[in-house]
């Protein structure tokens, strides 16, 4: 495939690639845009045309969610039917839409967004965690209330959840058979049709007819006749394939049916597919075009079968087929998700390769930064920068940055302290002396996916910023430093980067880290470090590491690497073989914000063997003396003389 | 009450206290007998007399729990059915009595005492834990199993999981309407008439009517028009009085039942109670025979009423009857467990004053035990020279010790590698120079409940016992100086007390600390430090705070100190109020033990600050110079010279 570039044109640039990917979007030349896409201006006019059409569906209220039917954290533009009615664009909500009144319910990080973003006069913001729609229609609903969804766009764990509150209420629930947004959204984007690529076994480290295999067993075992894979990502993983459907997730839209010892099915529009890729499939699968799925699910529920979802991942829609039809319902976890999490060799060798990459390009990226004068360099600019950094890298090192895994973080002064802060025109922000820069990103490589964040001082920073920021770095370096028994979770581990930050009257609202994919989403399943990660730590792992602070219109503070689980090893004088984490992330952690002396001596020497590491293995990596010698001075011992 | 002293007679004993207390053991005067108590021998004839009477009842099969009706950790002599049946004498664990099998499942703890103690050519021992009755049915059952229950002796929520493995065996659960153990039970100890007290609001600090009002309260808000505390330790807490029916927790077998703007109802044995205090209970509810409980819940579903009852605790009988009666079942967590919880100051007073005299005891106890020849005493003489040391410590405090809190775990050199050692005639091992001894004890005192562990060197121990102690303390010490904010939970701080061991490749296989209660019993939820913590840490709450370290025939090693949750305070330089952790226990660490080198400089000064603070505050409690002379030197700086 072909690197992106800067320089290059937008004309050039949808050669390149697949027109689909941009083709409603003003990307300037960039995986990520920096202008204001939200408009609010049609909600109360695009609400009448929605409320006018309730009785003919026999519903008196609209649950609208963000998700599309694969439930994933990016959709495409053809499904954002949320953005389309609210105005309201960011990555998690639904709106409930009453015959006199609308509310937009979002969690905590979007509280400030959803009010600039909806029509105020028409939309309520409602609490997503404190008072979900299950939980707001308790309060304000009535008896015989009929809530109308689209069965397509709920899981069926969550409609659950929602029948629960129904029965309390005296409400039902309607099963719609078409959305009622679609009906009325004249201008909605076509679907996309990213193109499909074969991941190289090379990289995938496992053939798809291994993959397929050991899921069959898996069906079988749990007594099921299929299973049908509703994750994106696991159908991707299961056959080796990449997509562009949607931004910076290089996962294809698409279910599967696995049925062992029958034919297994994908559902996938043939359009997305060279004939070279149609082949290579053929010889895995059937392939069926995606309007197929609920003739085939039929089918299977009419011949009795037992058909497995994972109820968690898979919609209502999906569940009602199975047993609508005749057959009987398993419900089980998606027999990828774990297999998926445990990277095999290949894939942990191409990840360690893809983080010296991306190591290398934050390097050239923050050795540019420090050179440059005070107060010269925005926000924006600075994303733009390090974008550069990662495309020119990418071509130079030959494998290609293919995407941004998420949009850049990134946040100068106060709006560092903004946790999922995402700048664009409006809140553009100059780097200034005696701040702190927060810089939070990553790439999509073939070999891997890849995710760091950085604070870094502009000029000379307070006291008060460094000792936070040593705080944050003890609490890193004791979850990478900690080794734990077989069995242990990301739940029991959590508190080890924040207990120091506690001592010290301060904490972070987010979990510690996240599961990350191989050359696939950025936040991938059942991994997690935090309050709710009950899936226990297996070798092959790939989490990320990542404490931070924020002080509310200050400075924010957060520190990445991601991380590997390492298998089980006995200890010297020890009688229990303990577990541990390899780091991935290869990038100089900023020495002038540490405080030595709130360092114990062995979180010192790890931070000093961390950087000649750092220094050996980036050196050869880079083309520029400016930045060998900027790296040379970024990886000087610390609180050594 | 009257202080037990190890130099009175028996018959004295009798005297002074309640004579059902003892009627069935051999104690030597003590709270603790070291006598080998079970028997095997009878185990084949019972099953015989058993099995016999499966027909008559229409049951295949007979579950045997270790509970009562209550529920509680220990039980009476008169409702020891698995005991009496099986011989295993263990604290928690179940027996299944097939046709032609008989099974007895026990938890890791009692893997060994359950094959000594049972006659094997009738019994087999099985994994309480991993293949607990209701999954060994499902392997090993048939179709059509009819699976005999007391309705009694098994939680709603116990037997709600039975079922489900009953429905997936094609088995039957058969609930009796008597116990057929008690049907042969032909030498079966009477009820136990332990004397009734009240406790003094001093020590309860807030009076019965205001615990009842709460209590109403929180019903009502449950929209429940009744509940049934099921709970001894609830019913002793709300009308603040204390029994002695079991051993080591002074609660008094008994149900009541709460009716929000009605008369409530106390069901317990009128023998037990006074004149006095019968007076007390009069002004608080109406006093009722344990018999007439049944017709009082049945009447309350005849007409028509909403019942509470906490499914964890309750016996599936009363749920039943509930239902059966036309009633509604409510169900929800025992409406006094957290308020129980969370210590008023009176008893928090309480339990400071009680842990002070409790140290003056161990110093008294460990002052004695370090000026004996090497090999003179043993696990058992060093149980009576503590429980001595209570005693005469209490007796001259003027707050005699009402009872030891549980059995005494004395366990030298590899009997410290037992957790739940518990010493007896054949065990019993002397205290050997060059070996470790682990002494887990606690004493019940009218103002408090305390437990405490102490591993002491005698003689001259090695390297490897020093190191690993230190990583116990260095867990230890963790716990108690870990500030967190509000909304933490048990679960999330329980690795703090672990993470120096795994990364030593050490663990320990229990949880790190346990709730206890006040003058109550010293296990107590729902507040615990554990992997199963889920409660949030609320002001108030004392806990264990326990780490430990043993090595299987070699040594073992545990720390304990009690510690109360302390209100939210703000930090200097922080910005979020963080609770915190008071130390309670008041008793030297040996010493001897610490490896400074291992602990932080933070660390050393906790204990080095825990030791001035224990002897300044232990001295004036002390008589003999020998005793403050061994305090002075016990508590000197540990690695400042």
């Amino acid at each position: 495939m072909v690197a992106l570039h800067l320089l290059h044109t937008r004309k050039e640039l949808l050669h390149m690639r697949d027109e689909s990917y941009f083709a409603d979007r003003e990307r300037v030349f960039m995986f990520q845009s920096f202008d204001v896409t939200a408009s609010a201006d049609a909600g109360k006019e695009r609400l009448k045309r929605l409320r006018s059409g309730f009785d003919d569906v026999g519903i008196d209220c609209l649950l609208v969610p963000r998700s599309d039917r694969f439930q994933g954290e990016y959709v495409p533009d053809s499904e954002a039917r949320l953005s389309w009615l609210t105005g309201f664009t960011g990555s998690a909500g639904v709106a409930l839409v009453m015959r006199d009144s609308a509310h937009v319910f979002v969690d905590g990080r979007y509280t400030a967004q959803v009010r600039q973003q909806v029509d105020l006069d028409v939309f309520t913001p409602q609490d997503l965690i404190k008072t979900p729609p299950r939980t707001w229609l308790i309060d304000n609903g009535t008896a015989g209330l009929r809530i109308g969804i689209d069965p397509w766009l709920h899981t069926i764990a969550d409609i659950r959840a929602m029948e629960k509150s129904a029965v309390e209420l005296g409400a039902s629930i309607v099963r719609l058979g078409s959305n009622p947004i679609d009906a009325i959204w004249d201008d909605r984007p076509l679907e996309p049709l990213g193109r499909v690529s074969v991941q190289p076994v090379t990289f995938a480290g496992s053939p798809s007819e291994e993959k397929l295999a050991a899921i069959e067993a898996d069906i079988t075992k749990k007594n099921a006749d299929a299973c049908v894979i509703t994750d994106p990502s696991s159908v991707a993983w299961i056959f080796n394939i990449r997509g562009s459907d949607v931004p910076h997730t290089p996962h294809p839209l698409a279910f599967a049916i696995i049925t062992p010892g029958k034919d297994n099915a994908l559902f996938i529009d043939r359009r997305k597919i060279g004939d070279e890729i149609g082949t290579y499939l053929s010889g895995l699968t059937t392939l069926r075009e995606p309007g197929e799925l609920q003739a085939v699910v039929s089918a299977l529920g009419k011949d009795g079968a037992s058909v497995m979802i994972d109820p968690n991942l898979a919609s209502v829609q999906l569940g009602d087929l199975i047993v609508e039809s005749g057959g009987k319902l398993v419900e089980a976890t998606d027999p990828a998700r774990l297999s998926r999490a445990q990277k095999n060799a290949a894939e942990l060798d191409g990840s360690r390769a893809a983080h010296l990459r991306d190591g290398a390009a934050m390097v050239a990226f923050l050795a540019w930064l420090d050179a440059q004068e005070p107060e010269t360099v925005d926000e924006i600019a600075a994303v733009r920068a390090l974008e550069k950094a990662r495309s020119s890298t990418g071509e130079r090192l030959q494998m290609p940055l293919k995407d941004i895994s998420f949009e850049t973080i990134s946040g100068a002064g106060p709006n560092g302290a903004i946790i999922h802060y995402r700048v664009n025109t409006q809140t553009n922000r100059s780097l200034k002396s005696g701040e702190l820069y927060l810089v939070d990103s990553g790439g999509q490589y073939l070999d891997g996916t890849t995710d760091i964040t950085r604070t870094v001082a502009i000029g000379r920073v307070g006291e008060e910023e460094k000792r936070f920021f040593t705080l944050v770095l003890k609490g890193m370096i004791t979850i990478t430093r900690q080794r734990f028994p077989p069995g242990t979770r990301g739940i029991d581990i959590d508190v080890l980067a924040r207990a120091a930050l506690w001592n010290a009257g301060a904490d972070y609202a987010h979990g510690t880290g996240h599961g990350v994919g191989s050359y696939l989403s950025v936040h991938e399943g059942p991994q997690s470090i935090s309050r709710r990660g009950l899936q226990e730590l297996l070798p092959g792992m790939i989490l990320s590491n990542e404490p931070g602070y924020y002080r509310e219109d200050a400075f924010g503070i957060r520190i990445e690497n991601l991380i590997i689980v390492e298998d089980a090893k006995p200890l010297e004088g020890g009688d229990k073989p303990m577990l541990g984490f390899e780091t991935l992330t290869c990038c100089p952690i900023d020495r002038r914000l540490v405080v030595a002396e709130l360092l114990s001596d062995d979180e010192l020497g790890w931070l000093n063997d961390y950087h000649a590491n750092v220094r050996r293995a980036l050196t050869p990596l880079l083309d520029k003396q400016t930045d060998k010698d900027w790296l040379d001075a970024a990886t000087q011992p610390v609180g050594s003389g």
